[in-house]
């Protein structure tokens, strides 16, 4: 089978040299014929030209690893109606465009995969597939961004400020110069879109509540470690009753936790089945093997025929901010009262505001009510 | 797809329960036909007659949950040579006839599938099938049986001595009457023989270091917490240079590794390959519900015709006590020395004795010395 590949940054070169140097049998039977990329110099079968790729009949695969909105939108598509399957690693564009990448894959009897967007090494969406086939979903959450727990965990165990460990995973090549999709949910915002849709045949809209960890301190981290704590930040998402809630935040473990002693920038995902109980999933969540191993086991998916589901998106469970109940620790300078909370202490000039087990609903009210006054303010739910 | 449950215990009771509850299309297409148990009165598709379902030619894979060697091993043979597939939990029957039932299985072009014979319900072995698919794998290893990590999660977290929590794992049904094959290695042996199979295409035989847990004290598990390190019951295999060595003992972590933070009788079982790292998969590995889910997975893949990988018993790697190089604690009355002896220590009436790295044949050199003048010793390998 011959593919080709849009890109040759990372993960593109990733994909290249696990196909050409892998030995497996399944391996061998799959072609890199072509790479979309600026330069003939860089790579010998590079060209610049998308129509050749496009156009070229004996290509059947297209493995997208452009990054971004644009042109990825575009090259997708065309590659889909033009007969072709589309692998990515693309987060972006598929938590974007699914419903549409989805229903033109269906029209054209084609294959459109992403398990390399969510997780990246992590076999994480083929094992919730998996799942699907016999079980029902109830929870997905984890650990689905590296730099922020790379910058967390740094902090944990090197007691080092937010700055500080940033300016060191810039250094080491984990975090962009903007460091804004790790810290602020923009990336774990796409994986659990993602994770939503094959878990729970949804396709939502980014407005579901997302908090920054930006503002996490040295000293938020010292607070919670005299109660034998840690924070990670954690995408959420619950359903019951035919309602589902979705969250992006700094989540609150035991010390003990499998998600406290997540290290460095690996991540850990997890699914709650009603026959099956919890299962956790922990692997490097980026990096040019690990994503272009997971990009790859797509691309054999492809030409083994595997029975992979494919994504169907059913929307037809409603948006709820009442359906699960927490308690919440919100730190600013601003002491919060009233029935909600439960207890608040002063540390190192701040005050930590626990709250009683109230809903997302009742929280964002709290955290509208902070942010006037303290805008460096953090917000951590309890993790149960 | 019609097909026969041989055994109506826990684990086949839950097979039944999955499918028969089931709402996903995938579970639909499966029935349920007959059941082999002893009397008619616990199910009403039950018969106690074996010839029944062998010669049944509707029945097109037979699902073997009745434990033990015999008569498995009798029913699984002639089942797979009467052309029907067989799914399986039973890891004993499935690591000592492994050869020769993927043998017989490829004579007759059906499926020798045993998913739930290792980590229960964790999805292990499909994801080791996927990997090997890609990439290389160097390395198995990871807490693959629930009733000792109960009793060393308890013994770490509540500090009990060994026999007092054995006694409660018992009385909660974690723990079986004779805790022979969970707390001395058999359980942990079959199951690193099965990943064995498939990470390293070799059937091996069960004469490979294997040291019981069974003389842990709090004593010991104080010591360690000096040092913040935990000990877990580990199955462990590496390959390199076409050689393998295999070891089922205690094994030392340190408390904020994954394996450190699996509580109660919870599994975690990793992988290490050339492309992808590291990876883990954590959850229940036993129960009704869980295995009984892996089994049912089985029975889907084989419905759906999925791609799964064939096991293929190779053998071309070379057996070695030489490989890998560790430091190992033993605990016991005699002061070792030599040139092999990195510190000793001596702790509430014991000496606890580092070793430099050295190798799995010193090492048994060692207890040789050891065993002979304290059969209570144990033995710990420090992971890394």
């Amino acid at each position: 089978m011959k593919i080709a590949i849009l890109g040759y940054g990372t993960v593109g070169s990733g994909v290249y040299e696990i196909i050409t140097n892998g030995k497996s049998l399944e391996l061998e039977k799959i072609e890199v014929k072509s790479v979309f990329a600026r330069s003939r110099d860089k790579m010998h079968l590079a060209t610049d030209d998308i129509n050749e790729i496009i156009n070229d009949e004996e290509i059947s695969v297209v493995v997208e690893c452009l990054g971004g909105l644009n042109p990825a939108y575009d090259f997708i598509k065309r590659s889909i109606e033009n007969g072709k399957h589309v692998v990515t690693a693309n987060k972006a564009v598929a938590a974007k465009y699914l419903d549409e990448f989805v229903e033109l894959a269906e029209k054209n009897n084609v294959k459109f995969i992403f398990e390399a967007s969510v997780g990246g090494g992590i076999p994480w969406l083929v094992n919730l597939e998996r799942t699907r086939r016999v079980d029902d979903v109830k929870r997905v959450y984890g650990i689905f961004n590296g730099t922020s727990n790379f910058i967390l965990d740094n902090m944990y165990r090197n007691d080092q400020e937010f700055d500080s460990t940033l300016k060191a995973a810039q250094d080491l090549g984990y975090a962009e110069a903007d460091p804004s999709a790790d810290v602020d949910g923009g990336d774990v915002v796409n994986k659990i879109i993602l994770s939503n849709a094959l878990a729970f045949d949804i396709h939502v809209q980014p407005d579901f509540p997302t908090y920054s960890m930006r503002n996490i301190t040295k000293n938020d981290i010292d607070y919670l470690k005299q109660y034998d704590l840690a924070v990670k930040y954690i995408g959420e998402t619950n359903v019951e009753g035919g309602k589902y809630e979705t969250s992006v935040m700094l989540s609150i473990f035991g010390k003990e936790s499998q998600e406290a002693a997540v290290p460095l920038n690996n991540n850990i995902i997890s699914l709650d089945g009603s026959f099956i109980g919890e299962l956790k999933f922990y692997g490097q969540g980026a990096g040019k093997f690990p994503t272009g191993n997971a990009i790859v086991q797509d691309i054999v998916d492809i030409n083994e025929g595997s029975t992979r589901i494919d994504v169907v998106i059913k929307n037809n469970l409603s948006y709820s901010e009442e359906l699960t109940r927490r308690n919440y620790l919100v730190r600013s300078s601003v002491e919060l009262s009233g029935e909600l909370i439960e207890s608040i202490e002063q540390y190192k000039g701040n005050f930590y505001v626990k709250t009683k087990e109230i809903s997302l609903k009742q929280l964002t009210g709290l955290v509208d009510e902070v942010k006037e006054k303290d805008s460096s303010f953090v917000v951590a739910k309890f993790h149960k």
